[in-house]
């Protein structure tokens, strides 16, 4: 079985500006994976068209899907939808469709040139429609444009995933304990050596204000189910050298 | 005067997959823009070495300095000094001074062969000192090597900073209207060409549940201060078309 890959690419200087909170690629990520679908990377990038350019066109060929949020409103800084059809050699220009949905929203004289701007994008382009402020996002070749705003993004996500080819979904266990990170490291080394088509990752965590501190051991695969075997194995060794773990 | 530009490299599946939400990308931002260090772009990328050395690799020809955060800890999945090693060139083995202030902050015979690796980094790395947990990050030729853990990637950061070349603070200025985006486009857009040195950013926000709605006009520079007459024109151009407008 391949495996659906995808890449998400948040253009936005006010991200980068430390301005904004990005949580954009974080409900984009955990729909991903329920979707079945593996994100590989992010990135986050400035408004100019020539980085957008180069970065939507490795990232189309380099992963089965991209979502980019960001740059597609009415204003000079918005310039998304046009360095996606310099990117792909499409025309920029007026989508009827986008043109109506939008005139159809406004009432009559407030759909002016700049709201105008928002139907424009290259030609050919899929539109995904857009149920809270009318303005469409849209699909070219693998590339699923979004808003950046937050709530009209995640809606928009949502009905786009119910589209798209999904894989298996990837399953995941979560073991709790409150082991050191290093008393456990040559363990699960070996255990990842022994399961090698899993991934084992150790997380731990420390609450400086209220003591506590404890580790996550995360096991997941894409393709098969050793997982409970791999979890019992974790499970019988953290018991045997004193330690207390919960599956989370 | 040039500019000193800055990209981050956040190493951990745990992003990737949307388990855990990153915080370390906006907080060094923050600290960056302060800094006068211009952040250019952030990458998430996953933790495996040829993907870690491929974009230190590219990142530190492109950037004045590089931050990467994760994969430094004791156990298997933390690559990240390995991958700087063999990214320049450099022998991966134990830093003296690290394994020193390791072997004291642990107990007698709690040193173990997994603490140990904590001590291993690129041959003539400097280390940066870690307060809270001893481990310490370090730094190779313009990249500078933090933990993921939150509450110590930021001391550290902090520590950092405090040593490193800085540029002139950015100059920024919000100016917040009740007056749609769309409104305000062309106006804005002139006054970008007219300022060309100048970048003139529009983030609209919509609150669904208590329907707030407004618009932020973010005005900022590296170099000059044409910001004073910028936003005369901005809150002016706002009172004569009927809207409202604070500062921010």
């Amino acid at each position: 079985m391949s495996i659906i890959t995808a890449g998400i690419l948040i253009i936005g200087d006010e991200i980068l500006s430390g301005r904004t909170k990005d949580t954009n690629a974080n409900f984009i990520a955990k729909n991903l994976i329920l979707a079945g679908i593996k994100l590989e990377e992010i990135r986050v990038i400035q408004d100019k068209k020539k980085i957008i350019i180069n970065s939507v066109k490795s990232f189309s060929s380099m992963y089965s899907y991209v979502f980019t949020t960001g740059g597609i409103g009415p204003t000079h800084d918005d310039i998304t939808a046009e360095s996606l059809a310099e990117a792909f050699d499409k025309e920029y220009k007026i989508n009827l469709e986008a043109f109506n949905i939008l005139k159809n929203y406004y009432p009559n004289g407030e759909f002016n040139l700049s709201r105008q701007k928002m139907a424009k994008m290259p030609s050919d382009a899929q539109l995904i429609y857009n149920p809270l402020t009318a303005a469409p996002g849209f699909i070219i070749k693998n590339i699923y444009v979004l808003p950046g705003v937050p709530e009209i993004m995640e809606k928009m996500l949502i009905e786009v995933l119910k589209t798209i080819k999904k894989g298996a979904p990837k399953k995941i266990i979560t073991i709790n304990t409150n082991l050191f990170e290093s008393t456990l490291a040559l363990f699960l080394e070996n255990l990842q050596i022994e399961f090698s088509e899993c991934s084992i990752g150790s997380y731990p965590y420390f609450g400086f204000k209220n003591k506590t501190a404890g580790l996550n051991i995360v096991v997941s695969s894409w393709t098969m189910d050793s997982l409970e075997i791999i979890k019992t194995k974790i499970v019988n060794e953290i018991k045997n050298i004193g330690g207390k773990s919960n599956i989370v």
